[in-house]
This record gives structure tokens, sequence and C-alpha cells, in this order.
């Protein structure tokens, strides 16, 4: 497919992924790290991978004589060689090294994001015990005390509570032996994360905004679509895009990110190679990011970020112990579960904490991939973290009503949807008491993930023909009846609609039957609803057969 | 994961697929071939691969003695050692040697499976020329003469048109060197296959039904779902398990059938192992054929056998000639293509004719998918065969009225799903003319793969209401006006459904609006869709806009 070698500096899992990326299109790959039988290395015959440190000036050397292009796998390299060999002009290098040094102190990297006008929580330099002091007088307690450099998955990270923990903390991260800095302390309503992908020409594009949950700072659980507003979720795929546009180089970058209660999004980290945020892409996108990782550092079209199915989830694979087939327990558990994935790494030594592999479940709808993970979860966290309470499942279906008043008869329609298990919201929207909210609400349904709007109003009944003009939806109308005329002035109101705007317009006051449309649309392509219906019809079937049997055996006096 | 590792007799592409997932699970893999750098060899980093002839005893041996399972990829290797092998209760085998013992002789398969009741075309042995002169007496002009072993992607067929052929075809099937027999010429509709999956301990389930396209016998192209009617795809599910069932062992099967236009189907040929109408699971199923036939023959829990995309499409990348280059071709043009994924196995040698690689294409509908293919096909098809003519899509919107006097007023519906390009079909169906009909359409739709149904009527319009009480999907409900009662009598009719049963009901006379809703039903699950509709109202938008702009110019008195 394309003659030239990548030399890889670490041969860690993520190494191995893009190992299996580059076979596919028959790329040669050699990885330089110490163990000879590196994660990376596993999964490839050729004997010409170099054993030694990406520390290691002369590995490195040896690997840039090997190669065509040199990428990473892991941000902790030698940077320093690496712009020395550019400089050299010999070798073609991603992402570039002045990036990579960049991200491997923490401090410079929040420095350049600040200047860059990329939002970050406040942060301010330690250099010494004095500056700790100004720190907590300006960001006061909690304080996040961090190292600058070498730290990485929770490591070199201090929450600083009170007076009392300061000497264990400063201890705790070497007493200043790595440079320190401080962050002031925010209580995130979400972590989230984009994978950016940029080609060696320039182009960018990015991936879908998945939700991460972190125990104890590690990675543990990454779904996708992040449970969130829609056009937040449009926020922070911008300014990840924006944030990776302030860097220099190609590859796939994974952006860090704290959603706030209020809306606000700060950028915590960046990764400048494929991310463990960024697994699930294997099973769930069109392309995923160990390719699309190869195709930008080889300059090649870049490959469709989309997600190709409606959810997906990874699940990383800690050690619990020194014990692999102990921590291999959610994986057993998990060749029952259809939708599910296993990676294993290949890692000899199984240790507490250590990443082995992860498990990715993708499905028809997030409801149904939340049931789907919940057994693989409660053996991964042992019933010490419940993590379903994080787990906020963005409605399908928005039921709206011009006021209060029709809310006794919206109500069956939101009770059919619990019934059926359909995620929804419910709220007042007016067409003529409140139409700039109609507005907003009609033109950004479909991109918070609304499937179909159920709208309700009586006389003038305005709303749900308003808000079928200005979405791209379905629109569901209940005539609710008024005092006078009976709902049929409702009823031609909704379903009177001229030419080019349509309302579904069910029968007078009978919301019940709005809902079940509303879930019949959803059955005709998420078979866990078209099965549902399938049942509830058989069971309203039963029910008057029973009626039936009754009326023939009590006998219709008697009835 | 498991601590057992598995020998592959073979080491081609289906073998390298194999290693891939198996790699995935950290399983152990030996490949038995001949080149030490056999596409399977090539993405193992162990050295312990054997080089050898898979039918060689000794070889064959040397690699029981590595592994705890025996499989094969390629059925024409040494079955005879491996029932010895099997009779000595060392080693596990699967499938069983005598299923591949079977299927090597085309024949005896044929036999097999026609003792067993599964339907095969005619045929009949043909041991000498005098027989050859039996079977064209019994089956007539033209024949299939085909060589009992040793034949595959076409090789030791023989389409024998008239008797001055018969020495042309004697002497290219080499004289009855190899045993010959003959076939009934069928003229079938289409090509389908089913990848069936049987674990060791006897659970089996099957890959959804695909349709192939074979070009001078050899497979050329693989589309899912097949876009033939689901009670059809059912049945051909069915015949596929039942054909497995008569077999022993465990792993996954090809089944490769003909559809004739009479809805007949005929059992062509069984393959026992993963098979190349199969690639296209790695990425469209929620578990690939090359993964689950590893867990069959480790009697490990099944993986999920449905497809996590609405579509998917494969194409063979067919050596065009020596140069690799050329050949390759087709891959260059689909990493432009969102949704391709390429395939590629490591061959050395670029050959006419050899399977170089797969491209696999997935996407958001069936029609998407075709337009995503068709850059790819002009390509590998160099227009000498225009293979969208076998193309033809499944709808997703039926379109039913009571009698054809409502094809007037249903004509703009159509005309709107056309002008969307939703595919869709139009018929007559009466709710109290053609009872039975009624019913078994509204039964089946879902089944069809029909996503929504839209239905016409007028006066005591019962036909949405009626099908809608039989159907698990939507229903919208069109009014036709009659020549009293102004289509009152319609709506009411349509509209004032009883709790339980909901029609989507439109404007009297508006079936405009009717297609209007169904693309947006649709539209809410196809981005496609959506994003026409965002168009069409923009359009609808800026024409009234025109409209006003004429009216300021011309003014309202000469406008």
């Amino acid at each position: 497919m394309d003659p030239r070698t990548i030399g890889v500096l670490g041969g860690g899992q993520l190494g191995r992924m893009l190992v299996e990326a580059a076979s596919r299109l028959n790329i040669k790959v050699v990885i330089l790290d110490t163990p000879p039988n590196a994660p990376a290395k596993q999964i490839q015959a050729t004997q010409s991978h170099i054993h030694g440190d990406f520390k290691d000036p002369y590995k490195i050397r040896e690997l840039a004589k090997t190669a065509n292009v040199l990428t990473i796998e892991i941000e902790h390299v030698n940077a320093e060689i690496l712009k020395t060999l550019m400089n050299e002009n010999t070798i073609v290098i991603h992402p570039s090294p002045s990036t990579i040094k960049l991200i491997q102190n923490k401090f410079s990297q929040k420095t350049h994001l600040s200047k860059h006008k990329i939002p970050v929580v406040d942060f301010i330099d330690v250099p010494t015990k004095d500056d700790l002091s100004i720190a907590i007088e300006k960001f006061g307690y909690p304080l996040m005390l961090k190292s600058k450099t070498l730290a990485y998955d929770g490591r070199g990270n201090y929450l600083l509570r009170s007076e009392d923990e300061i000497s264990n903390a400063l201890e705790s991260l070497g007493n200043f032996s790595i440079p320190l800095y401080a962050e002031r302390w925010t209580s995130f309503a979400k972590e989230l994360a984009v994978m950016v992908v940029r080609r060696a020409n320039g182009e960018v594009k990015s991936y879908p905004v998945v939700e991460t949950v972190q125990k104890e700072n590690i990675c543990h659980l990454v779904f996708v679509p992040a449970q969130i507003n829609g056009v937040i979720s449009e926020k922070a795929k911008t300014i990840a895009e924006e944030a990776i546009q302030t860097l220099e180089g190609a590859g796939v970058f994974g952006v860090e990110m704290f959603l706030m209660n209020d809306g606000h999004i700060y950028v915590n980290e960046i990764a400048p190679r494929p991310h463990n945020s960024g697994h699930y892409t294997i099973e769930a996108c069109e392309t995923s990011q160990y390719e699309n990782h190869i195709r930008c550092i080889l300059d090649l079209p870049l490959g469709s970020t989309a997600l190709k199915v409606p959810a997906a989830a990874m699940i990383n694979i800690l050690g619990k112990s020194n014990d692999l087939q102990e921590t291999l327990r959610p994986c057993a558990e998990s060749l029952s579960i259809p939708g599910a994935t296993i990676h294993l790494y290949g890692k000899q030594d199984c240790r507490k904490g250590r990443k082995m592999g992860h498990i990715t479940v993708v499905s028809d709808s997030i409801s149904q991939l939340f049931s789907r993970i919940k057994p693989i979860l409660e053996i991964v966290n042992e019933n010490e973290h419940d993590i379903s309470t994080t787990m906020k499942i963005q409605p399908l279906v928005g039921i709206i009503m011009g006021s209060d008043s029709d809310l006794p008869t919206m109500k069956p329609c939101a009770e059919i949807l619990k019934s059926f298990d359909v995620p929804f919201e419910l709220s007042i929207v007016s067409a003529h008491r409140t139409p700039n909210r109609m507005f907003d609400y009609a033109i950004n349904a479909h991109k918070r993930g609304i499937k179909v709007i159920v709208a309700g109003a009586g006389g003038a009944a305005h709303l749900p023909g308003m808000v079928a003009a200005l979405t791209p939806l379905p629109v569901i109308g209940v005539p609710v009846k008024g005092k006078i005329l009976d709902g049929v002035d409702s009823l031609y109101s909704i379903v009177q609609m001229p030419r080019g705007i349509p309302v579904a317009t069910v029968a007078i006051n009978n919301s019940t039957n709005a809902g079940i449309l509303a879930v019949r649309q959803l059955g005709a392509f998420i078979p866990e609803y078209l099965e549902k219906m399938q049942k509830f019809m058989e069971k309203q079937e039963n029910d008057v057969l029973a009626k039936v049997d009754k009326l023939e055996e009590v006998g219709w006096e008697s009835y």
C-alpha cells in the first residue's frame, strides 16, 4: 500500500494497536522499546525491532536509520534527540519534537494553551515552598498540586486539602526534585475527551465527544456519545480542535477536558498520540484512531471519524493483583455479552493497576449499552463504586406542551414512554407566550439527539405545526380538548398543515397514542423497541381475550 | 485469556485474519504452511510456525504436538491423517475430519445434503463418457460439468453448451483423471450466502444473509443485508443452519446458495471454515467470523452474529496482473471513501486473479452503501461489467391505498420519496376487499425491512388503522376526500383511533406531507435524509422569499 516504514518510540499497547492497523495496510513498522517481547513487538514476524530505551539517543538514531517516518506512542521520550534529528533533515517526525517537548511539561503545556486563549483552569508556578503559600492564598483549599513532568495516570498529582497535609504532599511529590505547579481545584460535572486528527498537510478532523470516568486518576470507563447537550458537544469539539491547531506536527491527539455545571469547558491535558479514550474507535468508528494516526503521519487522506454504531463504551482491564486470572474475570464475563470485544495486550506480568487490556462494547442505543456493560462493571468495580450514577441518558423523545394546564392530558404519553424505558424529557414550550424558547427548542432538538417531538396544544393549537416548521424531525401533534368545540378546533389546527410541513396528528386528547407512535418510530430503527412494541400489542390482545373469556364465563347479565 | 494453543492447517489470508482475532485474545496460534512468510505467519512474532505442506502427515503430526486444538483455513488438507490423529485421541480437531473429507468431494457433499433433505439442484455421477450421455439426456444443455475434488474459485467447472464442446470440456477437466459429476443448469436470480457458527457443544447461530456477486466464478462483491424479502431471508438462514446440523464438528461454515426467481433456494456449496463471504463481519458485525471460529473450536460462549451497522459491502482485490500498484488502485481510491477499511494480505507476488486483499465498506443505509462503493467498483471492473444492475434496493417505505382511484391523491407522496432518493414500494391493499392481503402485508412489512407505512383511504377509511393494528411499525394515514362530506369522514376515521393503536394522520388529501413525514422519520436515524430535509426546508423558505422580493419589485397590483 505504501512503501514507507514507520519507526515508533515505545512498544506498549498503543504501539500494538498501531501495528495491527499498519499490518492491514501492509505498512512496515519498527518498534523501539526495551523488552524484546513488548506488546507491540508480538504481532509482527519481522525481526527488525530495536530492543532499547526510547530515551537512548543511540537507539533512537538506530531507529531513524531503519524508518522513513518516526512517531511516538508515549510522550516521555527523548525529545532533544528528535529535535536534533529533525534539524539534520534526514527523517520526517510526527508529531513535531517541539510539541512532544512542550507536552512533557504540564506547566509549559498549560502556559502555552492559556497564551493561545484555550480555556484552562487557573494555575500558578510553585518553584519553592514560599510559592506554595502564595498559591494557597490565591486559590484556597483544596488545591491541586502537580508535578510538571513525568506525571501520568494520576502519578504526580496531590490534592492538598489543608495545611496539615503540606509536608506529606511535598514529600510524595519529591520535595521539588521534580518541579511543581498548582491548579485551582475545580469541581467538574463531567470529564470529556475528544480525539483530534491532523494530517501532515494541516487538515483537521475530530472524533465524537466521549465521556470518561476516572478512578483514582486512571481512565476506567469511556462512553460515546457523551450524554450532554449537543450544543455543548459542538463547543467541546471546537475547543479541542483549536487547542490542537496551536501545536505543530501531524498525528492523532487526545484532548481531555472538564465540563463544569455552568457549561464552561476547560482543557485539562493533551496527549500527542493515540489515547486510551480513543480505543473504542476500533469497533465503533468508520476509521480507528490507530489507522488515522498512520494516515496522518504518512500524509494520506484522512479516514472518516464518524461513529458507525449508535453507542459504544470502553472499559479498561487494570491488574487487580499479580493474579492474571482474577484480573481477566471481566473478560470471561464479556464473552457472553453481545457487542463486546476483548483486547488483551500480551503483557506477561500482571500487576495491580497495570493496563492489561480493554473491552469495547457497541450497542443499538445508549440505554441498551448501559445494560450491556453493567455486568462487566460490576465485576470490575466489585461494588466499591457505583458508576451508574454518572450515567445520565440524553432524551430520545421531547414532550412539549403549550401550558401546564395541558399536563394532565400529556401525562399518559410520558407514562407510556416510561413503561417502554424510552429516555424522554417533558417541558412547557408555548408558541404564543414563549416564541423565542419555541424557536430555540425546535432548531436545536435534533442536535441534542432528540429523534421525535410530541407536542400537545389546545384551541388555536399552533405549537405542533410551528415546531414542525423549524425542525427537520418528525413532530407528533396531540389536539387537546378545550371547554368548547370539543377539541375539533385543536384537531383542525394541528392536522390541516399546508403542503411542505407535516404534523403526525393523533386523536383528540389521546396522548397515549402519541407515546406509542413515538415508540414505533424508534422501533423501526432500534430493535429493542420493536420487540417491546410487539409484546405490548400481544398483551393488549390478550387483555381483551381475557375479557372475552370472562364474558363467556359469567354471562352478559352479571358481567 | 485461554492457555490453549490452536494449530491451523493453512496460512493464507483466512489464517491471517484468524491470527489477528486470536492475538486480541492472547491466544497462541501455530500455522502449518510451506512459505516461511505465508500471510498468517507475518503477524505473529512467535518463531514456532511450521514450514511444510498441510498435506504432509509428518508435518501435521508435528503441528498436533504443539497444539491443543487443530483447525483448518483451507479444506484441501490431508483429512486421512487428521482422522488417524482423532482416533488416537490425543488432540481435539474442528471441524471433524469426516466433515472435511466429505466436503473435499463435491459429489459426496451433494449426495450427503440431498440424503438429509437439504435442497440442492439435480445432479448425477459421471464416471465415464457414457454416463455423460446419460446426464445430457436427463438434464439437457447447457449442462454444468464439475470435478468432484480439488475444485475452487471456479476451477474444475465447465458449462457445456452443446455436443461440440464435449471433448474440449473433458480435456479441460482432465479426462476423468479427476472424477466428474454433472449438475442441472439453473438460472438463478441471486446468489446468497450465510455463515453458520457451531460451537463445540452443539449450539448454532448464523450471520445475516448476504448477497454475493461472482465474476468468472470468483467472489467479487458481497453486500448485506441481502436485498431480498425478509421471509425468503429467514428461509435461507433456516436451510443453511439445517445443512450445517447434518455435519460433524465445530467452527464457522460458509453456506453458498442460489435463489431462484420463484423463491426456491438451493444449497450450492459448503465451506467448513471462515469464508470470503464473511470477511465483512470484521467491521460490520458484533463479533467477527474469525473470533467466532476461535470461540467455537475452544468451546467458549459464541459471540453475537448481529450486524452492528445498517449496511456493509466487501470487495475482493484480485491481482490485475503482476503489477501490485495497478492491482491496489481500488485501495488508493478507497482511502478517500468514508466507511472503507482496507485489508491487505501481505502476499509478496501479485498475480492475475490472486486474492491480494479486500475492502470492506460500512454505511448508514443500503442506498448510501451503493453510492460509497460505486467509485471502487468502477476501478475494479474497468467498466467491463456493470454491477449496479444487480443491486436492487429493498424499500424503506411502503405506500398503500385502498383502491386505484386513490392513486392521483397518493402520487405526490411517491414523488416526494423519489425526490429524496428514498427506496419505496407502492401498491393496492384494501382493508375491505382484500382483508387477507392486508393482513399479510401488515404482519410482514417490518420483516421485509420497511420502516414506515403510508396508507391512504377515503370514506369509512379503515386501512391505516387496521394496518396499524397489525404492524409494530409507524403508520401514516392520508384521509382521501370523497365526493361528499369533504374528507372529514376519512379524517375522523383515520385520526380518532382508540387508545393503544395510533395512526399518524396528515391533512386531508395531503399525501405530500405524508411523504415528507416519512422522510423525517427516516432522517431521525439516517443522517443522509436529515441533511436532505434541512436543505428541502431551506429551499422552501427561499422559494417564498423570492416571491417576497418579486412582490416588492413588481408591486401588488401587477403581481
